[in-house]
């Protein structure tokens, strides 16, 4: 799957990943009016309204990016109800041969990840048959654990050619009190490092066992807010994608994102979700209006493309 | 929701919880014929053994324990029919009086947090219309993104009176990887701890400004795997209860849990999942046979709590 991913963000020229993350104050009041006209003011026509609305965003994107990244918890929120509309955008995507990329961010201890694995990336055994669960290509995972919480998703991975991104350094503003705390060294004499630079050595490890043509399927989440540690982390990684969320209404601009690629022009995708999904209620975007809301993703997404291979020209 | 976990864990007199995480060897034969009788051997025949299975463990125990709390991961494996599953055992066990512990370890950018939060113990807007999601009474959660990941559930905690238990130092034996890990003091002549102390002196921060009658609803998790780790985290964190997971199968004893308790006999809840749900499956139990599992988990509870009660005793 690291091998398609790198072959469609080659094809689109787009290292850019949209986030479908709806939460209901960015579904405009049409889609939300016509789903509640049909099941109410309940969890059914919340999830109907994020279905409606995910349906005509990819439609009108799917062939500029090479992946989306629907984030779980926007579903999750409306229960059971929820699961099946981001079960459905998944499928949609997938049908449209875009790359999913499962922000789930699970992480367990190893029986208990198994069970993750197998759910969102893997086949689960009822009786005799191999089921499937929500099946993304990628999903998130969080390292608090250790390798245990990620060795049951890595198994899966290898089996099912599919992949991973651990969380090294997240975007956002309070990451650094546990993740850029310095660690002592193992070693007499050796330096104090933070701690997301021993997660980044984790995930070079563990990813060099897992070699897709050029790049590994086990990559890493870095946030477009941390440049600087971004650098760093490259080297710590070379071989490791690293997925960079934080672009746009986080605060990461292109010019920050340049030092989270590689010299070939590859090794991160970047992530913005308000920044598109919610294009037409910027100020920018607002010609548009509510009612053409599609158009304002497709022309926010031409010009994140637009800016980050400006930086990456530049540079 | 902490004062009635306490009133509870006083009437039962057992500071215990069990486990429900069905995986599909621990469901009984017969259990699973029946369903896939009637489903076939699909998503939504291994959600109606689970639940099936479930049911008949909690009719059987519900009167000697305080809480249960359900893995998801172990529902999630099945996708949204196991997710349904979920949701029914949460009901069901509320209906029983049972406190509902959803062990999710979810945790992520505070957004998304939030929509984690409203989903699992509180409320989100549909429309203008206030609705439940899974509803449970307690959540696990992952504090590797800091406070923006921590504090919307802390929030909606305050509002509906429910309370979380976040990671601090888990069972498993990879833990230490990160958690262990000596972190250098931010001040000058300070000692260096390791990160699992870190994390608990910020459980105790934020338990401090939500506090039950006795005890704060923002508790800890920390593993019978590691009695050393937990007597000094119970002194850190002198008003939190502390969820103590890994007793029985993953090795933890009753003689390990007793300084995960204060003086007062509380401030701890043990755990036991496999050990309780299969212990049919144990030489111990197996007299019971397989069409009385539900049977050889109430001896299981009852020996469980003798065994803590006795460890108690004797300190």
């Amino acid at each position: 799957m690291i091998n398609k991913l790198i072959d469609k963000i080659q094809k689109t020229q787009a290292p850019i990943v949209v986030g479908l993350d709806p939460t209901m104050k960015f579904v405009p009041e049409h889609i939300q009016k016509k789903a509640f006209a049909e099941y109410g003011e309940t969890m059914k026509g919340a999830a109907e309204a994020v279905w409606q609305y995910n349906k005509a965003i990819v439609d009108a994107i799917c062939d500029l990016i090479p992946a989306v990244k629907p984030q779980i918890a926007m579903y999750e929120q409306f229960g059971v109800e929820g699961l099946i509309a981001f079960q459905k955008t998944v499928e949609y995507c997938k049908q449209k041969d875009l790359v999913v990329i499962g922000d789930v961010k699970r992480g367990d201890i190893g029986s208990t990840s198994e069970a993750y694995a197998v759910g969102h990336l893997g086949q689960v055994k009822v009786g005799n048959t191999m089921c499937k669960g929500f099946d993304e290509d990628f999903v998130t995972v969080n390292p608090y654990l250790g390798s245990d919480g990620v060795n049951p998703f890595i198994k899966v991975c290898q089996k099912e050619k599919k992949g991973i991104f651990v969380l090294v350094k997240t975007s956002n503003p309070s990451s650094g009190e546990l993740q850029d705390r310095l660690v002592k060294s193992k070693e007499a004499g050796g330096s104090d490092r933070p701690l997301y630079e021993i997660v980044g050595e984790q995930v070079a490890a563990w990813g060099a066992e897992c070699m897709g043509d050029s790049y590994s399927y086990i990559g890493a989440v870095v946030g477009a807010t941390y440049p600087e540690q971004g650098k760093v982390l490259r080297k710590i990684m070379p071989k490791s994608f690293i997925l960079v969320p934080g672009y746009g209404t986080q605060g990461g601009k292109g010019a920050d994102l340049v030092h989270f690629f590689n010299e070939d022009g590859l090794g991160a995708i970047v992530n913005s979700s308000r920044g598109i999904i919610a294009a037409y209620q910027q100020e920018q975007y607002a010609k548009y209006g509510a009612e053409n809301f599609a158009d304002a993703s497709r022309a926010a997404v031409l010009d994140m493309k637009e800016d980050i291979s400006q930086a990456l020209a530049a540079r």
